[in-house]
């Protein structure tokens, strides 16, 4: 919050996170995945998806509503498919078991899906992607939340679905495609971000209760009664509205368990697929095609003012190289509440790695 | 193109469609396949995808790049999974034939997908879907065309990618989910044929060269260089590029034929997806929760100003009844075209059910 430039050693944050979440009753082996995955949030930049869950993810399971051990229930398998129920255990642990099973059923079978019914809250979908490519699988990801409502279907007012992320993972070189989409045009975590820093939002990407565009995260909220646009705005979002759909539907709709049953829990409906290239192909065929495709993004024409081009995930995967090497600066606020939880459970704080003090 | 309201009786039209390619060579269960989708497309109001395409696709069969009889070949068969090369057969009759290979598939294996590389042309994906969700199953279906570039990565000029649009169904009541939706804010077909009736598009969807925003389909071509934006635009188009890149990925890369091979061929890279909901839970289970949604989406307060609030597909279904019911009015242009193939083969053009003069 003031001039400082604070870099700690992700390993140390990491490991702070671990700590933390066993020391609030969460199994030891579940805190290390689900440490891991908010540390891969704030490294690929997701910082709304990052550490900065760990407060509210304590708190969750302090109240009980983070089931703290035990088992998702397998409650059909079939093939190439499953069901589970998450009992509202750790998201980021369940998200990983998932995408684990659904790559060892594509192994046998070329693809594999498993959905899960009240999962907790799953963080930042990217960095299941990442896991997935190093092994050489395709990985796509849809996730909705039914116990919360932001997104009205395109020529409503009405908030009806959460942002609804579709995430798609494709190996590929010089980058892997690792896209980390919602299927509005922004999340709830930014809104409510930005309503707190004051700031107005970079576009008019969201409805007031009266329909008009507004770009003031304060009209947004289940009080105010605002909405996030879909993808394609007042001009074509039928489109995102419609990917939302699909969303809603192959997750709560696969799961049995959603919008119907009125859950108040912080939770996610969750599908995972994994399809294995090598079940098609010979790897190097694959690779001939999203490798070329890749490189013609990279190589094309840039547009007169435009940032360069990238792949989805480029920029993320440098942050994250550069973060690895050389330490991660947490967005404002985040190191403070990680002091406040190291501080409850007497746990030492990560010493920075580098202070650049302005004018000093 | 005059005051006439001319209607066809739908059966009738299927028929010459179905007489025209039989004529020009194609094998007669084909035909019955691509006269029926083709139908369908103008049914459901694809326009530019139903048989508006009659006339180009005659013209393949006759200089021998659409393949009029056989089979595709399976080059890899994996559990739940295919691999399929098309030889450029009709791609109506090839997308339709993977469609019930995916959805065998998915009732053993729970999920079920074809791949194909080398398919010609596959006309209106809504049409497919129909068929699928009426059986009870999920269909995904994911085109592009290596043969063709018209949109630009995220932050480029260079035309590189199809429109590439991803299809999804999802059996519902009152309406089934049937979303139809191209990557890019609009198809190069409507861009076509504004270009031919001297109409701007409906929003500054294309890029100029120079990387301006423009509505006038002048602009769109491999001679004019323009390219149309990705879903999202220039605000949000990231999103849109991403999804793009992941429709390359399943189709090109996954049947390992595409722009690296530099097709010239009129064709496309498919791959359909079954998912079978009946795998996962009772259908009644499945039902209740999209049945849900569906509901509220129609349910929902408008936005002062906006159209009633539908779900993808109804529209279409709706247009469908009504065709059906009452007969089709083809998009201008049509009939006289499928007059003269009518002429060229000797075939009799349908009686119009009704016509409607203006003020006589």
């Amino acid at each position: 919050m003031n001039g400082n430039k604070v870099k700690y050693d992700a390993a140390d944050l990491e490991r702070l996170a671990r700590e933390v979440m066993v020391a609030a009753g969460l199994e030891r082996e579940k805190a290390v995945v689900v440490a891991h995955g908010l540390l891969e949030g704030d490294l690929m930049g997701a910082s709304t998806h990052g550490l900065a869950l760990l407060q509210g993810y304590v708190e969750e399971l302090e109240n009980g509503e983070m089931t703290a051990t035990g088992d998702p229930e397998v409650l059909r398998d079939f093939g190439a498919t499953a069901l589970w129920d998450g009992h509202y255990l750790p998201g980021v642990w369940l998200t990983r078991q998932a995408g684990l099973e659904a790559s060892r059923r594509a192994v046998k079978f070329g693809i594999g899906l498993v959905t899960i019914r009240r999962s907790h809250h799953i963080a930042c979908l990217g960095h299941y992607l990442l896991a997935a490519v190093e092994r050489g699988d395709i990985m796509l990801i849809y996730s909705s939340d039914p116990s919360d409502s932001h997104v009205a279907p395109y020529g409503g007012v009405s908030a009806l679905m959460t942002p609804n992320p579709i995430a798609v993972g494709i190996p590929a070189e010089p980058w892997p495609i690792l896209l980390d989409a919602s299927t509005s045009i922004t999340t709830a975590g930014l809104c409510e971000r930005s309503h707190r820093e004051g700031k107005r939002l970079p576009g008019k990407w969201l409805l007031t209760p009266a329909g008009e565009l507004s770009d003031d995260p304060a009209v947004f909220g289940p009080t105010q009664g605002g909405t996030i646009l879909p993808v394609g705005g007042l001009d074509h979002g039928h489109k995102g509205y419609g990917l939302s759909l699909m969303v809603e539907a192959l997750t709560q709709g696969l799961s049995g368990f959603g919008r119907p049953e009125k859950p108040t829990t912080w939770g996610a409906a969750v599908t995972v697929q994994v399809i294995r290239p090598e079940a098609f192909l010979p790897m190097e065929e694959f690779r001939a095609q999203v490798d070329w495709l890749v490189s013609a993004c990279l190589n094309g024409d840039k547009r007169p003012g435009a940032d360069e081009i990238v792949v989805p995930g480029q920029r993320e995967m440098i942050r994250r190289d550069a973060a690895l090497r050389s330490g991660l600066t947490l967005y404002p606020g985040v190191d403070e509440s990680l002091a406040v939880l190291a501080g409850r459970y007497g746990l030492p704080m990560p010493t920075p790695i580098e202070v650049e003090r302005k004018e000093e």
